[in-house]
């Protein structure tokens, strides 16, 4: 059996060793209050709403890595794959708050719902007032009948883009923000598929296992069971088959404008991604869908997972506006 | 033993499948001469010099992906781990070349370097003038007294950057365009490490293998035999050994002003990266060494090994200020 193999100093200390990288590799763009673990950005303008997220660490560049002009404002990085505390959001959301609100704007998981509720409500006590939206794009990991109970995955990426462009660039006011990434989180699906399993920094042993043939469609960024697993086939028939699952979905038609987000999940080979962005690109145009935007890259990463995942979002104008807009995060520069 | 797992159509259809999915991921700003296997920007602005480069695929976005304003002009796409042919490279020469000359610019490698003289010579022969650089940057591939001889590895992306913005932006001519980029080149330096292997798509083993608590140092892309295997140690120590070797060989010394390029060699996890990314902002700034950028990301891969490189390049106010200047392509936007 295949064991991980990590370059790791203390695997106890990952998520304070990736702040301090983070800090080196925004080039002095990002502040750290190191003591809770959290950052904000020095692009932040007064007047604005403040966008804050924050999840587990081991998705970099998700999700402090979106941090930035025409990007989120603040981030409280949990331990790997382990939701903030409230302390660590209340303390970046009173750093940055410039007295028009917070979007709170992270994905939908149990421990990160309730410790930003938690954090919500002492800060209405300081009248810091706020708005909340779980991302839950991922289809695989509920039905569509429970939309609600869907996790948040790669397609948080795009949210932050349009959040971003929207609260910093054309100043939108707390509820026209949440009108607008409301409807961005309404419009977005998500599928991933896995290769390989990835390990936390203490554990000599992968989260799940694949056999040398298999692979599994629908999994979750912290290896959550997908829809199926199944025998490995070519390149071109998982990718139909996931832009079957997403099409299906919200559903998305011939005529719908959407903006494409291919993300390796951290292992895969950027030239086997290529080949996938081919692919999306063919069927896309077979479904008369019009791709206005298509970014590849890694930015919701699992580890070292091998795999990959394909977002769509359907775009109105308002949306395209604010998706266009230029961004400058270490994540995502557009 | 651990065998490769890879998601792909036809093995011996890799490059021109990467090349179909480089002209989705680029937007309708690609165009491609399909039947050589060879792109260029439609970026590309009359009375400018045009850069021209090539290479094996599977480094992803290496090479192509450089193309676009402020980037390189046009690239020629090789089989995986596989040079171009003349054929490829003449025929993306004659599509975009301005009457200014063309600056041949690519990895020190004798398959390359055979097929671009070639082509050199033949382009002579329709009054096509060209100058060639071919980047050196990997210092474990032989000792500094045998400079010339040393592989190019991740460090051409920073010459792609510094060539774009001179002949794009800046407007140099023929000759001052090859005197800045030879500066350039002469001032960057790369280490690499690996922690496990790559395959090429046709094969069912690794190219090189390493024992579970083992590492490579000085690696090359395609898994050269580096300056040693050891057991593995803390990232931090691995970071030191290797800023340590960067240091020693240009010299880079107390006062210098650098850029630093971080990258993944493919399947490291980018948590571990920003770790990484942490102990090379310490290192440098303990040796008073003015990190004038730090670019952290997947640049120059090695299908899916799993490693990384530092890359360090001394600037003088020539290069810091064409350093500086915004570029726009796949693989890096400034």
């Amino acid at each position: 059996m295949r064991k991980p193999k990590k370059l790791l100093n203390d695997p106890n200390n990952v998520r304070q060793e990736v702040m301090q990288g983070l800090i080196y590799a925004y080039n002095g763009k990002l502040t750290a209050i190191e003591d809770c673990c959290a950052v904000y950005g020095n692009h932040i303008i007064t007047d604005q709403v403040v966008v804050v997220s924050g999840g587990g660490s081991g998705h970099e560049p998700t999700f402090a890595g979106f941090i930035g002009h025409g990007g989120i404002d603040g981030c409280a990085l949990g331990e790997v794959f382990t939701s903030p505390s409230p302390d660590q959001i209340i303390a970046v959301t009173k750093a940055i708050e410039k007295g028009k609100g917070v979007l709170f704007l992270y994905g939908n998981y149990s421990g990160d719902g309730m410790n930003f509720d938690i954090s919500a409500e002492i800060l209405a006590e300081d009248n810091i007032i706020s708005k909340t939206i779980r991302a839950t794009d991922d289809i695989a990991s509920a039905p569509l009948a429970k939309l609600s109970d869907r996790r948040g995955v790669a397609g948080i990426m795009l949210l932050y883009k349009i959040a971003g462009a929207a609260a910093q660039i054309e100043k939108y006011d707390l509820d026209k923000l949440y009108q607008v990434v409301s409807k961005a989180n309404a419009n977005v699906r998500t599928i991933g598929v896995a290769l390989d399993g990835c390990a936390l920094p203490q554990s000599t042993n992968f989260n799940f296992e694949l056999a040398d043939d298999e692979i599994e469609i629908g999994i979750g960024i912290h290896g959550e069971a997908g829809l199926r697993r199944q025998t490995m086939t070519s390149s071109d028939d998982v990718v139909k088959q996931m832009i079957d699952h997403l099409c299906d979905d919200l559903p998305f038609v011939a005529g719908d404008r959407v903006c494409v987000l291919i993300n390796n999940l951290g292992a895969l080979s950027n030239t086997e991604l290529m080949i996938i962005t081919r692919k999306v690109g063919i069927e896309l145009k077979a479904r008369k869908i019009d791709s206005h935007d298509i970014v590849v890259g890694h930015f919701c990463t699992s580890l070292e997972m091998s795999g990959f995942s394909i977002t769509l979002m359907k775009l109105d104008d308002e949306l395209q506006h604010l998706y266009d807009l230029p961004c400058q995060t270490l994540g995502w520069r557009k």
